[in-house]
């Protein structure tokens, strides 16, 4: 914790005063020093990419934008000009930075953004809710790439992310969503999202659950969530035939997949998800936040940014969900 | 009102004994006997073909179906033998016939189906509600011809299917929707299916009023089941930019379309819905009625099979939503 | 044809020397000075927006393009900041301005192009060929928007668009493509381009001819480019159930659509395509010009850009296909 | 080879004389009497279920055929019943059983098929074509499972499914095809059917090639038909970010994947394709025959049906493509 200077604008840059900030499993990575952080990030760096907050200052060149605004932000700067920036595809380009790790984030009492990363927020949205539309976006991102619709579910991991999409699969219309967890904690979270019903591997055993409780058809969608080799094996045994794997999870290590009994011969299909589309993802996500879909229960901690230690050694407990820091 | 025999049945026939069954429009117009009635019907035939029932006898081909299974069934019999039939379209099978229409439905104690157009009711679904998986299904088909989760849409016309539209576009994650109507009494139905606002163009400006509520944006989507030209003609200047236009209602005679200025330079697309998927849209429809879906506030009336004189008069002040029939 | 001042550049401008450009259908009703010209046009400009060349000079924020670049343009400058720029729907932006029409174009020795509407070519394609892609992207855009693959095509309106289109059509594996237009000079370069059959409604019946060709079946998609009430209403006629309909053609006034029988009983889709996705079908359409995808018959006059009274000439006799225009 | 007595008819039943049977894997595999064949086939039943031939009589409640018809035949016999089946999924029916491998097929004089599975072919399709057009189904389903237009595709393994693949692609209007295969044999087909490139891993890198002939960009489809590990692998490096992969070849063993980088991050999709769907594919399959499709190079053997252990020892040499047993 440290003072540092308010950043020089370019003129296409906008200064964003803080008001909420929320704790990604990015942060973590970079706060342990984990082999992934050491190898990319480059210190000093201010972290964090989650938030919401009201512009302050402008770039001479900035037309849209306003001093007052009140805003979130997209973390990923994309180059603009890849194959699949100009495909509407920018969530993969080629040649991506992240605020917050390639250069300055929002755990800070100001934060530089291109103006083009702006997102412009409703005021009756909360700023510790506004804040999280990071995260909300990975999990409708996710839960779009499937039909929901009157299919049934299986959520495996309710870290945060799995969390917010049980309760993106209920605002969709999902007929029955089953959360998979080890965490008790989290499961009861999960209820609260919206699960039907939750699975404790740990006392249960997955896919002998998930056939009773679907009569034997198996679930038409798996969202995995957990990054866990175990975890998506199992889940590929509970999905029916013609179902829809989405990947979220991270994999440590390449994983072991029977494709030929659980994918090719049930005509089955795997989507890979990484971030959210820019813009599509964020105008769904604010609109479900304005109708029906409610995260509270996701956010169980709210805390001053300076308290951040405190936040972080809570993290590793696993007994959070999203924390929530103000400066 | 008269005794008729029970009919005997194929090899892939079953018989059931009605419990309940819904009043369509396509009955008033028969009872009415306009154009088209006299033009299509061959008397005697019974009509109704929205229902729900018990089976209490099979045909001797009949292999998964027995006595006792609670059932509603599909209205179409479809050649099974043409291009759309053989490419999983067989709701618009170009050599179809319908039940209540073609030959005896179910207005009566008694009903014969065909196993193929037979579907199966869970044993929690009131048969008042387990009749209206037909129209219902007419609502989920053309809700889900459009992408609907975070969306804004317009529902113009309040009629049993329109009104039946505004739940499943909530259950489905809608962001905003607006109904639309003459009929007051309709538009009290339209808010408690969950519309978030209502406009009667008696009173109103339907195209002011939409970019008002929208801020200029227009809607994402309009499903439009007035059957009225005008109604169509301003709903189009409510859609923006990329918008999808669902059209269900039936229009009398030809309809005049800027197709240039609505469809072409704005990048809209059309899309002509009937019936509903044979049996896509069932599963879809019963996981829907199975969790976020009720259709109570529709079913405003209970009668008598006996007493139908008097719900098709009712029928015909428009005082009502769906009246379903005992025998 | 008068000498003029090259332009300044902005920082994210370029300077392209031009080495063919083509005439379009915008260019010729604002030589012609009709009603919608007077309205739009405030002269003096320069119009014509298809062109290729070669960048002789960069403003001073431009990174990714450099001096003798070879090049084509989009022409549409979208704003880029309202919903549909911000979710991949740039050539529908509710406040875009177009190039040649808005601001000064191509017909011209040099013209000034934001480096965001830069479209990179491969040397091998032909100057004559690479300013085509604006109007061969009409074309995709448009094929595209349909179910292809396998499928019967009806092409009505053979202008450069139309004609453009059966090359497309072919090319991503139409099983028959039916070509229509009252201009027999036409008619001859859809066969060059691969019509399975020419359709003249001066001398035959269109629906009963595609009926017969079709074996009643009818048609799958059709491709409407002609912008003529009549053929748009017989086309629809020759739509199978589910089958869908691409709407190009500009229609001078409002149309009469028999929308109940038409497009609602038989679950047809209609769409109204403008432009082309940027670059979403940049992409497609360099690639099918790389592969399978021959123009030539559609280019059927080469002239110097000072005869462009004739060539202006040239187009109101309807003996041409595309003009292309050398400085 | 032996008689055997001509099958007595259901009646949904007709009776084909065969024409023309192809050899598919499937029909290896239980010549050679594998694991897979002797846990699945109950002897003594008739093998082969690629056939094109005559209707010779029809069982009493056959309607829409008749003696004469040209016809081929879809394998699966699927239940009719199950969620697939009633959603236009048969092709993953829950419960299906395979002509020629549960019961009696085509490498016969006759064969008895349920009108059902009868698909009737054009008079000008020749039978050795039209016997063909079950595995060509398979590779038209599993290209049109992705984007194709336009894109760059790499086939991994040029089986007979794989070289159908190539064709298939190049009639869809794919930009590029690199067919790979570790036999020389039959990349020199897939020149003939339309490759752009062939890479023999056994003298390349395949993953080093596909980056150099894509400068750096990679392909945007992966159709795998090797059922090789290693080759997915591989394979899954040379795809974009964005892109698609079609799973077809069969795998013996589970395989390792690194889902995070190639998957995930990539958001990259993976389809697993099994049959073809009936009769969707069959459509598509015949209409591609009849215009820009010919399978000619594949078919490098015309033999008797009485010669069938010299076919089969034929096979195991890898010097082949398709060979066609006529009776």
């Amino acid at each position: 914790m440290k003072d540092v200077d308010i950043p020089e604008l370019g003129p296409h840059d906008v200064l964003v005063k803080v008001k909420a900030a929320s704790i990604c499993g990015t942060d973590v990575h970079i706060y342990n020093w984990d082999g992934w952080a050491a190898g990319r990030i480059k210190p000093p760096v201010i972290i964090g990419h989650e938030m919401s907050g009201y512009i302050v200052q402008t770039g001479e060149a900035v037309k849209y934008w306003q001093e007052g605004d009140y805003v979130s932000l997209e973390c990923h700067q994309t180059c603009g000009h890849c194959y699949q920036c100009r495909t509407g595809q920018g969530h993969i380009c080629r040649d991506y930075t992240i605020l917050g790790v390639d250069f300055n984030g929002c755990f800070a009492e100001y934060v530089r953004v291109p103006e083009y990363n702006l997102w412009r927020n409703d005021e009756d949205v909360l700023p510790e809710v506004a804040c999280l539309q990071d995260p909300i976006g990975n999990a409708v991102m996710a839960t779009c790439a499937a039909e929901i619709t009157g299919k049934k579910i299986l959520v495996t991991g309710c870290g945060a992310i799995g969390l917010l999409t049980v309760g993106v699969a209920k605002a969709l219309g999902a007929a029955k969503i089953y959360a998979v967890d080890i965490n008790d904690y989290r499961l009861k979270i999960a209820e609260d999202m919206g699960a039907t019903a939750t699975i404790n591997p740990l006392r249960e055993n997955m896919v002998e659950e998930v056939q009773i409780k679907t009569r034997g058809c198996g679930v038409n969608v798996v969202i995995e969530a957990s990054g866990d080799e175990r975890c998506l094996q199992d889940s590929l045994k509970t999905v029916n035939n013609g179902g829809q794997v989405v990947l979220l999870g991270i994999y440590k290590d390449r994983v072991l997949l029977d494709l030929a009994n659980e994918v090719i011969f049930k005509g089955v299909t795997i989507t890979g998800i990484t971030g959210r589309e820019i813009f599509k993802t964020w105008y769904k996500t604010a609109e479900l936040l304005s109708s029906y879909l409610s995260v509270e229960p996701v956010i169980t901690h709210r805390m001053k940014m300076k308290d951040y230690e405190a936040a972080f050694q809570l993290i590793q407990t696993g007994q959070c969900g999203k924390i929530v820091l103000y400066p």
